[in-house]
This record gives C-alpha cells, sequence and structure tokens, in this order.
C-alpha cells in the first residue's frame, strides 16, 4: 500500500525519478502506477519540465489522462501545451467526455475544434454535445458513460453487458432502463441485480419510481436532489425524456463547493478571488475594484456627516460613537444576510417562505437592538454620566439594528426573486447601506434631542 | 412514479390521508409506499397528529425507520415522544446504526439506555460503539453496515454472501477485505467482482493500495479524502488497522453542508443562528451576545476618537471620513478573512504553507491601498479642493488596508494552529479590530499633518 503524505512524497518521488532518468521505464511503471490516480497527479505536478517529459513517454495516453482528468483547469492548460498532438487527443480519447467538456471550455473555440478532429468520432461527439449545454446546468457537468439497458434484458444479459462495458463506465452503481427510442422507464442498482437469479427479467425488479433531472436544471438544484435522495448519481433526461447522461455524486461534491466558495464570496465581496494559485497582484486586480466602489459609497457618508456639521460641532463627542452605531448596525445586517444565504443555499427558504423569513429576521432584529440599546444606554449614563448621550445612542441603536435586519434579509432574497446579479447583494454593499441608514438615524434622533434642550 | 412538488404533495397527501381515515389500510399502504422513503417523510411531516397515529398503525416499524431516518433531529424528538415503546425499538433496529447514534445524541442519557434495552442486542452494541467517539470525528459519522470479505473467498463466495447481506448494507459498491483479526488488508469493487469468472479468488483481483482514515480523523479531513479521491465511501480502522466501519459519500455530502454553515458563521458571527427553524426569540438570544460584545469593543473606539477630540475640533470635516476609512480596511479584511477560511476548509493551505499565503495577502493589501488610496487623494482634491485632506485620506487608506488584510489573514490562521475557539476568528471581530486600527492610523497621520501646518 503506498499512500502519500508531504514527508513520504518527496521520498517516493526521488525513486520515482531516479528510475526515469535511469531510462528503466519497467520500475519506473511498477512505482508510479503503484500509486492511486490522485496521487500520481499529485507527484506528477511536483516534477521539473525535463522529468515531466520523460513521465509523457514512459507512460501510455490512457494512463497519463487518469493524471490529467485529476489536475485543476489551469493546471491541465499549461501540461497540454507540452504533449504531442497525437498523444493529447489519445489522452482526451480515453478521459471521460464530461471531463474533456470542462478543459474545451476554457480553450479558445479553433484549438478545441483542432482536438476534437483528431479524436475518435464517437468520442468527439458526446464531448461536443455536452460542450452545447450552459454553465452551471445538469447537462454541463453530466457524464455520457453510463450503462443503459432493457426491460426485456434478462439478468444473466445484463451481467454479461457489464462485463464488457463496465471498465468503461462512470458508476455501475445504477443500470438506467430505455425503450426503443431511448426514453427512460425504470431503473434497478447493481444490488437488486446481484440478489435476483440470471434468469429473472429486468421488467420485474426494476423500480419505475424514477428521480430525473432535466438537462438544463441549475446544478445547484442537482446537488440538493442528490443529497435529499441519499443518491449516487441521478439520470439527465432531455424534455422527451430521453436519458442522455448521469450525474455523478462526485461531481455533487465539487459543485457544493463552488457553491459555498459563492456563497462566501458574495457575503465577503470577494467573488473569483479566493482562489490561492492567483498572485497577489492578480487577486489586487481582482478585489480591488470592489474596495474602490465601495470607497465611492462611503463619499455618501462623508455626505451625510458634513450635512450634521453643526450639530457635530455643538457636541464633537457625538463623532465618537459613529464608528460604534454602524458597526453594530454592520453586524446585524450581516448575521441576516448569512441567514438568507443559507436560507437560499439549502433550500430550506422554499419551505417556510419569503414574507415569514424577513417578518422573522425584522423581529429578531429589533429584539437584538432593543437589548443592545438598553444595555448601551445604561452604560454610557454610568461611565459617561451623560444620560442623554446614552438615551441618544441607545435609540439610535434601536432603529439602526431593527433596519439592518431588514435590510440584510431582503435585498439578498429580493435579488434572487428578481434573478439580478447576487454581487449586489454582497456583505460590504449591505454593510455600505446600513452605513448610510444608520448615520441618518443617529444625527436625526440626535438633532432632534439637542433642539429641545 | 410519483414524484411530488409542493402542488401534487397536497393532492397526493389528502388521497393517502382520505385512504387511511376510511380504514382502508391496502389503499393506503398501496399509495403511501409508492414515494419515495424522502418524499414518505415530507408527506409524514405534514400531517395532523392524529393522522399520524393512524400511520404508525398502518406502516410497520420497520417501513416507518426509513421515514424516520429522513427527518431533522427537532423532528425526531417530537415524533418519538408518539411512538410507543416496542414500536420505537423495532424502528431503531431496523435504522442504520449511525442514524441511530446520532439521535442518541441528542437524547438525555437515561432516556437512550431504556431504548437500548429494548433494542436487539446486536444493533445496540454497534450504537453503543458509535456513542463512545467523539461528534466531529470519523468514527462519530461512520456506519458500521459494511461488507467484509476474506482474501481467500472466490469470486462466487463473494457474490452468495452478497446476496444474503446485501440488503442489508449501506452500500455494497466496495468490498473490504479483511484478515483472521479484522485487519484491513485490501479492498475490491462490485465492477471487479462482476467482470471477473465465478471461480476467481478475491487475493488475486483485490486491491492492496487503501486509503483508509482512522477512527478520530477529524471529519472535514474525511471529507477532503473522499472529495479527493472520488470515492463513494472510505473504511475507517482502529489504531491496529481493525476495519470498524465505512463513511459514506452522502455523509460527506452533509459534512460539506455543516462546514459551510460553520465558515459563514465565523464570517458573519452567527454560528449556531442561521437554522431557519428557531424562533425569533431563539436567533436574537443566541446572536444578541456577539452584537452587545462587539458593541463593547466598539466603545474603544470611541476611547480612540476621543483622545483625538482636539485635533477634530480643529477639522470636525474629518469625522466625515471615519466611515469611509473603517469601511475599506473592514472590507479588505473581509476580503484575507474569506481566503484563509475557504483556503482552510478545501485544504489548499497546506499545499502552499502559511507564511507565502499571509505574505500575499499582505502584498495584495498593499497593492488595493496604493489603487484606492490614489483614487481617493485625486477625488478629494478635486471636490473639496483640499488637497491636504486628500493626502491625510489617501495615505491612511494605504496604511489601513495593508495592515487590514494582514490581521484578516492572520487571525484565522493563527487561531487554526493554536487550535483556539475560531469564533474569535470571525469577521466581526476582525472587522472591529481593523476598525481601531485604521482609527489610529487616520488620525496620527492627521495629527501629524496637522502640526506642521
Amino acid at each position: 500500500m503506498v499512500k502519500l503524505n508531504e514527508q513520504t512524497r518527496e521520498e517516493y518521488m526521488n525513486q520515482v525519478m531516479a528510475a526515469a532518468m535511469k531510462g528503466n521505464i519497467d520500475e519506473f511503471r511498477f512505482l508510479f502506477l503503484e500509486l492511486h490516480p490522485a496521487d500520481q497527479t499529485d507527484v506528477f505536478l511536483h516534477l521539473e519540465e525535463n522529468e515531466r517529459k520523460q513521465v509523457y513517454e514512459f507512460l501510455s495516453p490512457e494512463e497519463f489522462a487518469e493524471i490529467f482528468e485529476g489536475m485543476e483547469i489551469e493546471e491541465q492548460l499549461e501540461i497540454v501545451s507540452e504533449l504531442n498532438g497525437h498523444y493529447a487527443a489519445e489522452m482526451f480519447n480515453n478521459m471521460y467526455a464530461d471531463d474533456v467538456a470542462d478543459f474545451f471550455n476554457e480553450l479558445p473555440a479553433d484549438q478545441s475544434a483542432e482536438i476534437l478532429q483528431a479524436m475518435n468520432k464517437e468520442e468527439a461527439e458526446d464531448v461536443k454535445e455536452l460542450l452545447t449545454y450552459e454553465e452551471g446546468t445538469a447537462g454541463s457537468i453530466m457524464t455520457k458513460e453510463f450503462i443503459s439497458i432493457k426491460m426485456s434484458d434478462t439478468v444473466g444479459d445484463v451481467i454479461q453487458q457489464l462485463r464488457r462495458e463496465g471498465p468503461g463506465a462512470e458508476t455501475i452503481y445504477y443500470l438506467y432502463v430505455v425503450n426503443d427510442i431511448g426514453g427512460l422507464v425504470g431503473v434497478t442498482s447493481i444490488r437488486d441485480l446481484i440478489t435476483s437469479s440470471d434468469d429473472e427479467v429486468i421488467e420485474n425488479i426494476m423500480s419505475t419510481q424514477i428521480v430525473s433531472v432535466h438537462v438544463t436544471t441549475d446544478q445547484e438544484e442537482v446537488a440538493l436532489l442528490i443529497q435529499k435522495y441519499d443518491f449516487f448519481a441521478a439520470p439527465v433526461v432531455t424534455e422527451h425524456n430521453i436519458l442522455v447522461g448521469i450525474v455523478t455524486v462526485d461531481d455533487v461534491l465539487d459543485v457544493l463547493e463552488e457553491e459555498a466558495d459563492e456563497d462566501i464570496g458574495e457575503i465577503t465581496a470577494s467573488r473569483g478571488s479566493t482562489d490561492m494559485t492567483l498572485t497577489s497582484a492578480q487577486a489586487a486586480l481582482r478585489r480591488a475594484p470592489w474596495i474602490i466602489l465601495l470607497m465611492f459609497f462611503g463619499l455618501f457618508t462623508a455626505e451625510v456627516i458634513g450635512r450634521f456639521e453643526e450639530t457635530l460641532q455643538t457636541v464633537v463627542l457625538l463623532a465618537a460613537f459613529i464608528p460604534m452605531i454602524m458597526g453594530s448596525a454592520g453586524n446585524t445586517g450581516t448575521q441576516s444576510l448569512a441567514v438568507s444565504v443559507r436560507a437560499l443555499a439549502t433550500g430550506s427558504l422554499e419551505k417556510r417562505g419569503l414574507w415569514k423569513t424577513i417578518v422573522r429576521e425584522f423581529s429578531t432584529g429589533l429584539l437584538i437592538g432593543l437589548m443592545s440599546g438598553a444595555v448601551i444606554t445604561l452604560l454610557l449614563t454610568i461611565f459617561y454620566g451623560d444620560s442623554l448621550l446614552g438615551l441618544i445612542v441607545g435609540l439610535s441603536i434601536v432603529f439602526s439594528l431593527g433596519t439592518a435586519s431588514v435590510v440584510g434579509s431582503t435585498v439578498p432574497l429580493a435579488i434572487n426573486k428578481l434573478k439580478l446579479d447576487p454581487a449586489i447583494a454582497s456583505g460590504p454593499f449591505i454593510t455600505t447601506l446600513n452605513d448610510i441608514v444608520s448615520l441618518l438615524i443617529y444625527f436625526t434622533v440626535a438633532t432632534t434631542f439637542l433642539q429641545y434642550l
């Protein structure tokens, strides 16, 4: 058993590469192919260019396909430029069609067309089909390598078929039953197959309770469905119920990670830039526009404060509590935002309804406001000996937090309903909006109280 | 095929319950059991108490077990109180041991002991074992229903064994090969089995490259491993390599969702309160302590501003830019936080190393600061006709953003390394810290410039 970690990888790599550099192909292959493909990818990516060239010679395109599949897109783009055309085409022939399509999506159209030309006709057709589906749909993440059987087959027939087709399929756990025109009519599992006798007819053991998704179904919805039903895979059909592919649970894992990244990106206005492989200049260029844009909004808050310059002149100490009030409103708004974003992601919003969610968030914000407001009024009265200041700040907190929670929960939900760009609902935008509102509340409360003094 | 959505569920439910209320057990069972278990759970949870009581009579404990497994913990707690002791014990006998253990974890110890007493001895043992593992470890999420085979078995033997044990196992995709004392020595898959002849010996087709996890391995690490290797399941072993359970990919889906919730909870200081089933009073009670605690920190910022009252008296307009500088520092810090939190969650931190990550974030923050600082200096010079003010604000932005990105990335990483409570690394804490630092920078810069006027 060869399982690698940070320490053993280097040692093992040295052995593998020593074998390669000695030109000892048998030893190299023995050591290298002993590794799990995911670890082969790990080791491969740590090699120098001349060592990589040696690997291409010692491994068949079919063997290298498994290594290539495990890489990130950026790594694939770099590596593919080192391969000769024939080797690359053979490698793509041996990859799952969905992985090839994912890669081609990042390639200039003329380059992918050229490779498709060199590939086997059948494989190329599958890839071309997958490329027609919009990103983020079931069609774009499904695989074409599934097993379909006929209702009239016997268990024995299917087992024979699995012996032939099994090695090329992405999973053989579920077997999909189709009619003459490819329509999905049933499903059975390898478990049912094994517990039935060889001459049993599929029709008798298949289930007709099929949960399927449409090619255009959103990938997040597919993930929720697979999660709900604890499936290993879900069949993907056209609008005429023709089975065209399956989405497997490992694709769903990737989707969930992607969606979590997106959620966090939205909350923190760092979408697309949490990737650790970016250089700091790249990350800065992606993140700076958000910061600068938000800075412009910050000028509004400067305007608001400027309008109340007179009030500020009278009691300069009022300025001291600007950060605290804005901060509390911001924090409450962000909490509400987190609730809404997760409710959207986990589908629990649909269970409860929009209106109930907003009302709950408003009541929550108001309650938090009342508690915090009472505390701060008391504190300022004690420490600053100024109960009027305490009252002004306390009341502002109550109003600001109630408003902030409504803004924090409503904006993302509204944007989702209206299908606008969710970036507008990001944490910093909501915080900035809450900044302006809470400042207006603070200075209005303060000005009102001061004029009655 | 019966697939339910919001609309069809109500209609179908009415049919099902009409059958139940007429006392027509056959019609009820036909309609209800036609549904996928996940949908049975959905329908069941929409019933009234008297209707639920009817269901317990019409379904066997074994049938009801599948419905119960699909519920949330809170729902399970409510439902179990409606079941009589014998029915409940039989139901638990028919559930997967890991699901029973998850439920018992939420039950008072005397109540779960009572149920364990009434359960089958063998089932109860499995559950008791699972209860000994700490929450969040592989042991706590693994299932005991796996299939283990012997090296000397033939493929035919194993297929016979699968016919007997298959229906009770959580998955039959992987078959784990153990020696006489239960030590894990190999793994094979149903795919290998099917493509081999009946008299082939397992030893010849099994793989000895086993990727396994330890009972105490963190569940997040298990999830990353299964994701990396695209497994459907991973074997769990003791420190002596004895196979004691498996973690399946559907458990990993739940772990990933939990972890994403945690990450977002950390970033937004709303951990444990994004659950939509909480009432607003419950949510407020969980969230208010954070807001009030952060408000106390806000008093520090009030202190800082108070110290510079003199500077503020001279140029009241300085107060107008407090929110913008604090906001920009807060936003930059939050972006860095998101990068670190995701790097920890996806394991990419280990690939790159701590130091490199921090240096990258600092450079990124400084670059963003330089860009933003240049823009704001220009703007204030143009709009306020005051280049000194522009310079003060611009310089403050450069320093604040550089610092904020270091704080935002270092704090969560340090806290992770030191194994402290990650709540300290939450977004609002980091933002509050950055507030104080950026205010100090701003007023120091301002005071310095003003005294040279």
